[in-house]
């Protein structure tokens, strides 16, 4: 998922690599699926899904506009396509850049923070994910699995206390949402730069950290991820 | 809102009390508004929105087939002032039921515990709930403010860490409707009779408490409240 506009053509893009519903495809088709694919996500970078046109992504990609329903079936199918891509590219980014972080709180602490702060600098993504909402299956299927992993590993560390893996799972995933759409609403009280530092906050302390040790650890300084 | 199906024509419901989108219609048309939001409702407890027919709506309340459109210009209207006259009366309920309690931790827990087991007993409803989801206005302009009202009795009673009151609340809903859906669904692990306590005790967590006086907090026993 690039955010530059010179890459539409890429068929090394996650969406050709992901490809799990191949389904007879050839791969050429799987390619320009995939380029449709990345073409609309980078225009989502500059306007909202409803005024991106079939015939300028089938021009981008240069197919006849009416061979877009080979690909797709409706726009929302297209939609559905370009969130599991982003969910997935957003997931191994992080799987990648934090897997040498060694304490499962900080871990999991910076996946949220990372979430966040691509919600809010990406606006069109952000006001999708908020659309799409806590409970969508895309979400709960692509990035729960990680999540629960991550909660997983810091439960047997010791250092959260979690009655419920699943509930805290899906609080997670229930309150990120309704954070994001906070801090796209912006928040009158909040500085931007502090949202994700003080959900992280209250993330962690929702599995059983101490207040003290969940400030620390979300306010520690957050690489950059190029996703 | 009742679920006995006798009190289709009870103009002392709370649609017709709450009434504040009053615009100009008359007592009468404001009863029979109040009885057709009733009523739907009640058919609510037993079939989804979809698989209810206009027609046995006004037949329900003896008012012409046509008139509906005076009432509301759609069938999506019509599902917003049920969730709205729902949403108050729950909060209505709930702030009366829970005013003997002192300690506001113990009101915050309770309030949740009870739109939890609200939400799994009612499926209908439940499915509705998560169908909005966490973000939707009417959930946090309607029960935002009396969740904000809570957590912040529970900050000035120094029971409570918050860094930021709105994003607590925000949380706070966006959790709760991943809970509900989560409940809706069956946790493979979860006993449905603990889900409430679970899902308190990770918002209390969340505010800062420690595990134990959470848990602790959590489980006592919860008064029933008629809705």
């Amino acid at each position: 998922m690039s955010h530059h506009d010179t890459e539409y053509f890429d068929a090394e893009s996650s969406a050709a690599k992901s490809g799990g519903t191949t389904k007879g495809r050839s791969l050429k088709q799987e390619q320009t699926r995939a380029r449709l694919i990345n073409a609309t996500r980078i225009l989502m970078t500059q306007r909202s899904f409803d005024n991106i046109t079939i015939a300028e992504l089938t021009e981008a990609v240069h197919v006849g506009t009416g061979t877009f329903y080979n690909y797709f079936h409706s726009r929302e199918e297209l939609l559905e396509a370009v969130a599991k891509d982003s969910f997935e590219s957003l997931g191994d980014a992080l799987d990648t850049a934090l897997s040498t972080l060694e304490d499962p709180a900080e871990v999991y602490a910076a996946s949220l923070r990372h979430l966040i702060r691509y919600s809010l600098n990406d606006r069109v993504w952000g006001d999708l994910v908020v659309q799409m909402g806590g409970t969508h299956p895309l979400l709960t299927r692509i990035l729960g699995p990680r999540a629960r992993r991550d909660l997983l590993r810091g439960l047997e560390a010791g250092r959260f206390k979690i009655d419920d893996l699943d509930l805290a799972t899906s609080c997670t995933f229930g309150a990120l949402v309704s954070a994001i759409d906070l801090g796209l609403k912006g928040s009158p009280i909040l500085p931007m730069e502090k949202h994700d530092e003080i959900f992280a906050t209250a993330m962690l302390r929702m599995v059983g950290m101490t207040s003290i040790e969940a400030k620390m650890i979300s306010s520690r300084s957050l690489r950059d991820i190029s996703f």
